[in-house]
């Protein structure tokens, strides 16, 4: 058995001052509680619902304070990328790149991502079953991706709800890779909010802790200095007391199942 | 805080043997780790999917079972009932009255239950949704029940299929009841193995660990001394040795996490 | 190929006069275009959301209600029963006895309505899989029922929220029994309305057109002289003018595909 | 009223006699039943289950090919796209840019489209709300595109499966535009088939009459010379006679309903 690896960070690039000070808390409560980390974080939000929602600084500008921040706190990085010619670009800063939860099937970026040579993180599609993204696996091996890992992020549930399916950790872990649990894009209610996704930030504790118990390799989570005010995905952010609150709680579930 | 309440026993009786065996493994597990339990067992099985399917011994024949293990175990005991009539008869002998999911909604079976001053416990509806189990509650209330708590089993997700929403036991919290976990009858696949509901035994003990650590007040579980020959969701019993080790799991999460 | 028969009246009993007018409604639509027709019309809305909902006026006067009806315009009559021993009672005076979708599992309630010798009518769950209703149809079959069918009336999709999988049509057409569509409880949205059902009355008719172009063999439908009046399914519930309209509509296209 | 336009074609290039021969009938059905058509062919399908699953020749030599059948039938045309960059390369051949379901809510592809000035057909995502298609019409809008229509070609529906929800049209229609059924892919059973996505024949045209009859502006369909030895999407497409069937079918509701 391994660590839980938490894989956080902010939604997206706001300003320079929030994300160094969000990749400061990811290093402190991850050092707090010994656990290794990942820091998150788009440079871009390329489906937002409206075309007037705020989506980021562009890749240029984000890959250059996603290298400040790596210099900083000495984090590895991980970002998501949306057409095939951003992922060797992406790589070339960051240590994982993400493929997003409606893009899992696109094989193109899929190939793009593994050529790269690095890790590559695919959210499981909220219209894919899980034991259907060893499709997606296949693709990133037979490309020569050796370091996969799959993550649930809710499956479509009527319209505007999703509905995480806990059974999708261990299936998705049958197919042979580590899984992780996003919790923040899992309590996401698809364009509820009418111009923009809402979410319900009251239930990511929760299923952070059910997935846990129930068993993952890493945790996704996404946080803000003040959720309220976040550009975007803030409905569903914690805070950073929330934040430090819910690793203790996990890596107490860890230790009473006997897990590292 | 309460103590997490085991509410346990076969699904249906098969002989007095297997009743007595499961009534007496529930008691000391649950002696064993120290927690109240219920002992659960249903007289009849009256929506399975065919009428070649095993139903169990009727009413007379199962009360006077229940009263045995009752005497002998000091166990509370629940059933389900299914029509208006079986309410008062059932209530003679156990101590709590379960209204099944398909018919969570039968107005009348739900006064019958509140009619007797028995404790009543109502599935939430596969097709129901957590939050209108309000529904269902004011109806008891209204009709004097006031010991009621309410049971997520799995929601309708595609065809012969149920997926649980963990978000469902906080909602159901949120209407003033206690709540539990079945995590039995949440890996039903309805239909799925022809004349006969399927199961996914390997998800029990990992739903019933994430219940408990999102928070409930209460676990549903179906055990069989040999649940491979069960006449009635043997697919998804445990065995004895299993039980015991869940309930040890489940026991040490709530600890991790505070709660008695 | 045999004519379309139309399955149509009011939700439930209100007053004499408004069942009255709605039965002389059906029988002027039907003869007018020239198809049969059975008047449906329940006792008691067994499953209303709330306690404080309008459930009808009891068995004993809707019966002798009915029998007016019959006796004043010949129309056959259907009604829905719910627990076993009202089967016997209604047959005395209805043609053919309806199961409700909540109810379509429950072993006894089948039988019971079998054993009456009427025809019965059985409503698709709206958690269970078209060709599963082969299992409600064998219970009835063995138990000596000799005229089924079976009703589509939408499927559980997500929570509040129905969806009619127009394939469930031909797929309990394949189990050898005749299909119907019913268009009024397939718009409910159920508990959507805060204490009762609400319903979107503008897709009934779009509904039923459909079903008729996919192939059905009966239209059910509910009407009201005053749906916003209604005491129970009102938003979902025809007018008149509408149910004429609609007819109408419907024969037009069974005509354009060379059915009679 | 407009008439009823055809989107139709093979689902993608395998060789030019396929094409030529497809477009022909194209041709031939839709002046034979009076219908405008659009010949539909994709150069490259992005998203197959397995890397090893054919995927087309091409943008440059689809290209080509599409020209070829523009001159000889004078059919207008339209392709679907996957990344913005080749927007503006099909624009350059084709009538009408499609954006892909997965793909409806990637806002840099569906301005790439709108900025080439040609016309924009977006496939309802199958986790998306049919009103919420509103916010890509926005989109496009917001980018120049002046005409748009929204496609339905069904909803994720547990894992596996999808199911037309026949409202979706009707809601469609209410943001403005005109609205299209894609009966072919609204059939398909995703990675039903192991390496590939199923497909179930047999309900093509009950869905095609029963949108017809709901209300469209549009139908796309997908047809084959040989359907069972189809390269891609084969379990679902029409041959040529169930084809030139189908549209006499669909003809005969409309006329029956009153439209053009």
């Amino acid at each position: 058995g391994q660590k839980l690896v938490l894989v956080v960070g902010p939604d997206v690039v706001e300003t320079e001052e929030q994300v160094m000070a969000t990749a400061r808390e990811v290093k402190r409560v991850s050092e707090k509680h010994g656990l290794p980390a990942v820091f998150k974080c788009s440079f871009d939000k390329a489906n937002r619902t409206s075309l007037k929602s705020y989506r980021g600084p562009g890749l240029d500008e984000a890959l250059s304070l996603f290298a400040k921040v790596k210099a900083e706190t000495g984090l590895p990085l991980v970002t998501d990328v949306h057409e095939t010619w951003q992922a060797a670009r992406a790589a070339e800063v960051v240590d994982l790149l993400q493929v997003p939860a409606f893009l899992c099937r696109q094989t193109d970026l899929l190939v793009a991502c593994a050529k790269t040579g690095r890790a590559v993180q695919v959210k499981k599609g909220q219209m894919v079953a899980p034991k259907d993204m060893r499709h997606a696996v296949g693709k990133l091996r037979e490309s020569g991706c050796t370091e996969i890992f799959l993550t649930e992020r809710g499956a479509t549930f009527g319209y505007n709800n999703l509905v995480v399916d806990m059974r999708s950790l261990p299936l998705m872990r049958d197919i042979g890779v580590p899984v992780c649990m996003d919790a923040t894009h899992a309590v996401q209610l698809p364009s509820a909010a009418g111009g923009s996704s809402g979410g319900e930030r009251r239930f990511v504790a929760g299923l952070a802790r059910a997935a846990t118990a129930i068993g993952i390799d890493a945790l996704f989570l996404e946080i803000h200095p003040d959720p309220d005010n976040a550009l975007c995905d803030g409905p569903n952010s914690l805070d950073f007391a929330g934040f430090d609150e819910l690793v203790g709680q996990v890596v107490a579930i860890r230790r009473a199942l006997g897990q590292p």
